[in-house]
């Protein structure tokens, strides 16, 4: 069966380790890409255009709604934040799998247009231990901590909307983990449907008496 | 996660090697089971009853379907073929992944009452080994070689009701993916549904401002 890219969403809790696993999958294998997403949203101190994200202007990505050229996008504290299309999909072709790094609302609506796309939800080992998490987070002050844990709250009530959930308990594991359910999701009909179809095709041969495929 | 036993399902076109791919994981690995098929035939020479299959009267068999002791029956040249379900559930309460090899049919039936049942099709590399191989068969005439080929091509269209599909073209090859794909399966969120549940319920303690988990 030809190897064809995928598209890969990860999402998970504000803590939880998500960014760092996908960080290292990308550095170990090959064969995965990161998607980096688009905003309007001014650089911060270190960011660079192009490797954290795509920093353009407000007109620009309206200019980018309107000839699609957007996967999904949504506006977060008065910013836009998009997945340009042309990469994702020139990735896939390449066979690359294509990781985009985003939350559950985007997460559908990139489910609707790539059927194919496989959604993993990185989980916490426990709420006890998301909490002293973010309490290591030098960054963060008690009011964030609880608006985060009460944000992962919510957002835990669309899980079962994922094909997967996966613990990050141990890095190491859960890495493994991850590009493990990466490999089987190779595996489904819909990611093969070129090969299935010959082979029915070839049957069919036989079906009518044919005896040469 | 606490490890829950998955109910799997493996079909495959005849002569295409599911037999010999599903014997090889059981040997293998500690954690498969296999489901032994209940039947009316009369065993053949060599078979053993609760080895090959339990070989009952057309009466039990009845007796079974009466009192649901079977998750899937079918009859087929006149006799009886059906999963009985004590078996399944106690190997799955234990931990254990239960593989029954079971055609199309019986295993849309297992999906509507075991909705987190895998379903893997296994797939001969082309239409022209597949015929290859029934040749090899000594046992296969040319008419039976016919009828399996015609029975393949039907048994095509029902591709896309299963989960995953494998190629058997190199048996170690197709055995690890297998054994990958089944491993991934343990992460849906179906079968983590309890672990789910807990950690919601201790995220919503932090939204009412509870302190402590």
């Amino acid at each position: 069966m030809k190897r064809q890219g995928i598209l890969i969403i990860i999402s998970g809790f504000a803590g939880v380790g998500k960014g760092t696993l996908v960080k290292r999958l990308v550095q170990k294998y090959d064969r995965y890409a990161l998607s980096i997403s688009m905003t309007t949203r001014a650089p911060r101190p270190g960011e660079e255009n192009g490797r954290e994200y795509f920093f353009v202007t407000k007109d620009e990505f309206e200019r980018q709604i309107k000839e699609n050229g957007l996967i999904e996008y949504a506006s977060y504290c008065g910013n836009y934040y998009g997945t340009p299309r042309a990469y994702v999909e020139e990735q896939m072709a390449q066979g690359k799998d294509i990781i985009l790094e985003i939350e559950i609302q985007g997460a559908m609506k990139v489910k609707e247009r790539f059927p194919n796309a496989v959604l993993i939800y990185v989980l916490p080992p426990s709420a006890a231990e998301l909490e002293g998490r973010l309490r290591g987070r030098a960054t963060e002050t008690e009011e964030k901590i609880a608006e985060r844990l009460s944000r992962a709250a919510a957002e835990s009530e669309g899980l079962e909307q994922y094909d997967y959930v996966i613990v990050n308990d141990d890095l190491d594991e859960c890495e493994c983990e991850l590009h493990g359910i990466l490999c089987a999701a190779h595996f489904t009909p819909g990611q093969n449907i070129s090969f299935i179809n010959e082979l029915r095709n070839d049957l069919k041969k036989f079906q009518k008496g044919e005896t040469t495929v």
